[in-house]
């Protein structure tokens, strides 16, 4: 991926997404680059997957379902239901198309960025933890140690802010996605 | 710092500077943030420094060497040579003039940003450290090895950056600020 190619992203995403939101996929691919940095990841392929992780954000939550429908991608119950969880899968489906992003471990970072799964890869784990500790979140429990935490191993972090997760949807009495459950034990040390 | 403050810095930001500079300028508060979580040093000090560190670049080159005398600041007779060095300088005034930016750490980091100095404090290297290796840049010499070495040693990584540096402006025939080349001095092993 070229420094050229990254350039014309970050002006699409610019115009698609609303500002925050553009930042936050700044950040997130800054940080993403410095865990690849830190664990002997692919850091190009990183700074690719966090900058366009949230790409299908530009569009409205309410045509996810007939989207992904439309692309002919499968939907989970507890995704119909809660629409906004589609924005992982069709992230994936806008890399491809809109970014000619081939690389399943890229795809497969943005299509588990929001909840993991059991056994991730090291490109995965370092997508769904920068997203969770970039600089602009602010909101969060025990935040900073979780970011630390980060640069000291992976596992452990993973572990931290699933356990905070599921305890935050569990409190607000959200609807926790199945898979971010397993992804949960999975993690889970205790 | 809070989320707000910025948030408007961004906002503030994104309209004085060129978008390459602006995106650079967001990409180093990330990765800063990041080597901050990795060192243990102020992760929201780290931010801020690396977002406005290059804050300056919103006014022309051709009225550095001015607004340096019509602001007090003290210059070097390298600066008014090269007044593109003025930069970091100017940067901290415009961080205590727009930001209310007072912390003398962050401050130093500013000012220190492109020539460093023999004992630098964590968060002076650490802003050394991110403008150089942030995802953005890309050209120079092994970059991914003193990226990663960014995360393991930063005195290490000082003595790389410092030695491709000092290198590759001595083979340009670039002007060498003798400061830099105190630094080089200070950090280097051999």
């Amino acid at each position: 991926m070229s420094a050229l190619i990254i350039t014309e992203i970050k002006s699409f995403l610019s115009k698609g997404l609303k500002e925050d939101r553009f930042y936050h996929s700044l950040s997130v691919s800054a940080v993403a680059a410095s865990l690849a940095m830190r664990y002997g990841a692919d850091i190009q392929k990183a700074e690719l997957a966090g900058l366009i992780h949230d790409c299908a954000k530009a569009y409205p939550v309410d045509q996810y379902v007939k989207m992904a429908q439309d692309f002919g991608i499968s939907l989970e119950q507890v995704e119909i239901d809660n629409p906004q969880l589609i924005h992982a899968k069709l992230g994936a489906y806008y890399a491809k198309k809109d970014f000619f992003v081939e690389d399943e471990e890229i795809l497969n970072s943005i299509i588990y960025h929001t909840t993991g799964r059991p056994g991730m890869t090291l490109l995965e784990k370092i997508i769904y933890i920068a997203d969770y500790i970039e600089p602009a979140r602010y909101k969060a429990k025990r935040l900073d140690d979780v970011r630390r935490m980060a640069f000291k191993d992976l596992d452990e972090c993973l572990n931290m802010i699933l356990s905070d997760t599921v305890e935050h949807l569990y409190e607000k009495k959200y609807v926790i996605n199945p898979l971010t459950l397993e992804t949960f034990k999975y993690y889970s040390k205790t």
